[in-house]
């Protein structure tokens, strides 16, 4: 098997691009012949861009052939939630029916990374408006997570296709969106990288609202280096901070602190093994390791169970902007909403008090340490069979953004990276968790830590080709 | 009578101190003699600060002397609405009881402001927790309008000391608050002038809340140049900006929205008029003047009417922190805060999603001018006689912030300036609207108007000395 031109370091993409040694349309080829050999399978794309990505490539080519430069990411195969507006593509959202105007009118972020002419090789399949850690979609069904060619597993979610859209080479970046882990998750759950930025660095405009307070968009890439690299892309044309990332510091600089409690809860086999073992290493290799809890995480967990702020925000969105589309929702995001209908006022704002004082506590216990090291995702990817029972879904979607949701809840930042496998022989991930707005000294030291790990390449090599295909 | 130092321009004073033409001693000391004299007929002050008032200006005097330079309101007299937590005060927020901490410790308005060494005058006068437009207060009476010597009228809320303080000279300058004109209206009703800043360009922290949403502070002084000089002393260290109010402009540069709807409906006799003759006097001076009128201001009233956001985070607020406070409402107070009590969390998402697309069709529309020019208040201040029947109090209190909540519920800053009086002899404010994050230009354009116009000094001299006392 010949290795994918798309899962070349975005770095190295730039570079050759520009040095003429790679073109955007051997990029957008690979991409359509990856997802014409194995596309319906991984169910990846809600809408595959097909002929006209392989367009666009080429008039990529021409202009790059002309010295002109759009940009970092110009040339490069992405992938976009079919959450985000993108300006002649429909829009579901996961949902039934088509939402239309205004949600397909591109927000900043979206025109921000378009006006660097990267090729869109379409939009990847999301839970119905996001609400949902699994991947599950009752209406589009469910992308399959590569690394089981055998059962269908989940491929985490709600940024279901996202993931799968990277670790299979139709994309080399994705964008995706994180209320309580809709980019770690299934970044995660499918060995690659996720960046979750703290929530009002980027603008959600453009984004079908979950939780209007708690949305964030981020990115999805083989390794954190792609992170970082895209990070720059696109970070200063919204924020106007030109903060770039900086070098990787050296790993005996880093202080990382390592919870005792709360993360550690209910792994399945060989979750816990996999990330202590890279802790290890990286103590081996010189960081300071230290023990430090987050204050209060089980009672953000508590307020997660009750729906947190997402299900009254996600029930008001619905009902006076998409009345239709409350009678025919995914009868697991129908659940929740509906119980959200009864909440206060009073209830709702006792809630954003509360998120606000976690989030005040985790920034002043995070000044300790440099991040804070935990499990990604403490449960195996389940397979869609074992979420079939009476309260199974609820019960696993909890379980796989127990973790995550505390970034989300406490207003840090967070990256995932892959680090081995568990006892199924699923990927497992490292979350790392910052204050707000560390983006770029997160990445750096996400750098370090993967530089000394290997990426996720060289930890996972690539998912099988799946047995009925080859 | 001799005109107090006070009531100097904040520009003068400031070279006066520095050049040992004036003393804070002097200051400090015109204000409590005024105090001594008509104190307790004025009833603005809830905590009186006196002698430690006195040997706070007479150590300030020293470092003068020395030639030290703690910023620009160093050695200058200012009260602060008691919702303003401040260190060595206690807090009432016009409730019965005192709220302790942590509403007694400086947040970082007061910090930036007191770290310049002004004298604090004392804490003044509020509405209970802010929540109402007339200034009235069942637990510790109302302060009287200086304007009439005869009737006890109503000062304006909820900043209901604020504007008494200065226009009586007891302070140059009011540290108020603004959440639906309760900078505004006190500051129109009593003569002086008054800014309400952005929502979010300063911080609310160590503000006893009404609304987490809508929440501004702001600034009462004689004259709008001392605004502009306050705010020169206060924004920069608080917002990073560095923006400061710049030369005011000529008004043959200016384009001026005057509305045609809304803000003229059921003004008290002299109120419109006295409005229109100022706006004549603006266009004969060379200031264009086209009709602007801005967009929804009736589903802004209409939403208003219904208790806004104000009512429900107010609910909130004193259920979770101050359950006590609850059972010992000002009446006026409590049939809101009840009602609210019913909300539902969709409700209050729907309203605060009104209020976003409010305040983008207002920014919108009013790119079209440099501001907009409206009555202040469309009412007389009414006397406490006048609120006593069944309903009375609701009805004035909507009609006084009716032209002043559109700055709020659409995103704006505002500003306003006495320019006559109205039928009853009672003073009438000319209001500015400019869009979010405009205060040095509005500032400036103030000024032009207010040295086109006359100060507040020139329009309206000083109140009367109430014949009980003179």
């Amino acid at each position: 098997m010949t290795v994918s031109p798309l899962s070349l370091p975005l770095r190295v993409q730039y570079q050759q691009l520009r040095d003429g040694e790679l073109r955007a349309i051997q990029l957008a080829e690979a991409a359509a012949t990856t997802w014409q050999s194995r596309g319906l399978h991984d169910h990846a794309y809600r809408d595959w861009n097909g002929d006209v990505a392989l367009a666009h490539a080429r008039a990529v080519d021409e202009l790059l052939a002309l010295g002109t430069d759009t940009g970092a990411l110009m040339g490069m195969a992405v992938s976009i939630k079919d959450i985000y507006a993108v300006s002649g593509f429909e829009t579901f959202a996961g949902s039934a029916r088509r939402l239309g105007q205004p949600w397909e009118t591109s927000g900043p972020l979206v025109r921000q990374l378009l006006a660097q002419l990267p090729i869109v090789m379409g939009k990847t399949h999301t839970v119905e408006f996001a609400f949902g850690g699994l991947g599950t979609n009752a209406h589009w069904g469910t992308p399959r997570n590569p690394w089981d060619t055998r059962q269908h597993r989940t491929p985490g979610g709600s940024s279901s296709g996202a993931g799968v859209s990277v670790v299979t080479g139709t994309a080399s970046l994705a964008l995706g969106t994180d209320t309580a882990g809709s980019v770690r998750v299934p970044a995660s759950m499918t060995g690659v990288s996720g960046l979750k930025t703290t929530a009002g660095r980027w603008p959600t405009a453009g984004i079908v609202p979950l939780s209007s307070t708690l949305d964030t968009p981020g990115l999805l890439a083989r390794r954190v280096d792609d992170l970082a690299f895209a990070f720059d892309g696109i970070d200063p044309g919204l924020t106007g901070l030109g903060k770039r990332v900086l070098a990787p510091p050296t790993l005996s600089s880093l202080t990382l602190g390592v919870p005792d409690r709360y993360f550690w809860d209910d792994c399945s086999p060989g979750v816990a093994e996999a990330v202590q073992q890279a802790i290890r290493q990286l103590e081996k290799a010189g960081a300071r390791i230290v023990t430090l809890d987050i204050p209060h995480t089980n009672d953000a967990l508590a307020l997660f169970l009750q729906g947190g702020l997402a299900a009254a925000e996600l029930a008001a969105f619905l009902s006076h902007e998409l009345p239709n589309a409350l009678d025919h929702l995914d009868p697991n995001v129908a659940a929740r909403v509906e119980a959200a209908e009864q909440m206060s006022a009073t209830e709702y704002l006792r809630r954003c008090r509360i998120l606000s004082d976690l989030s005040a506590s985790a920034c002043d216990s995070l000044y300790q340490v440099d991040a804070v090291l935990t499990p990604t995702v403490a449960i195996t990817p389940p397979t869609l069979m074992q979420l079939e029972p009476e309260g199974a879904y609820a019960s696993a979607n909890m379980a796989a953004l127990k973790n995550t949701m505390i970034a989300n809840f406490m207003g840090l930042c967070a990256l995932t990276l892959p680090v081995g496998r568990d006892a199924a022989n699923m990927p497992v991930g490292l979350q790392l968790l910052a204050r707000p707005m560390q983006e770029p000294r997160l990445l750096a030291i996400g750098i370090s830590i993967e530089q000394q790990l290997g990426d996720s390449v060289a930890i996972l090599g690539e998912p099988e080709v799946p047995s009925l295909l080859s």
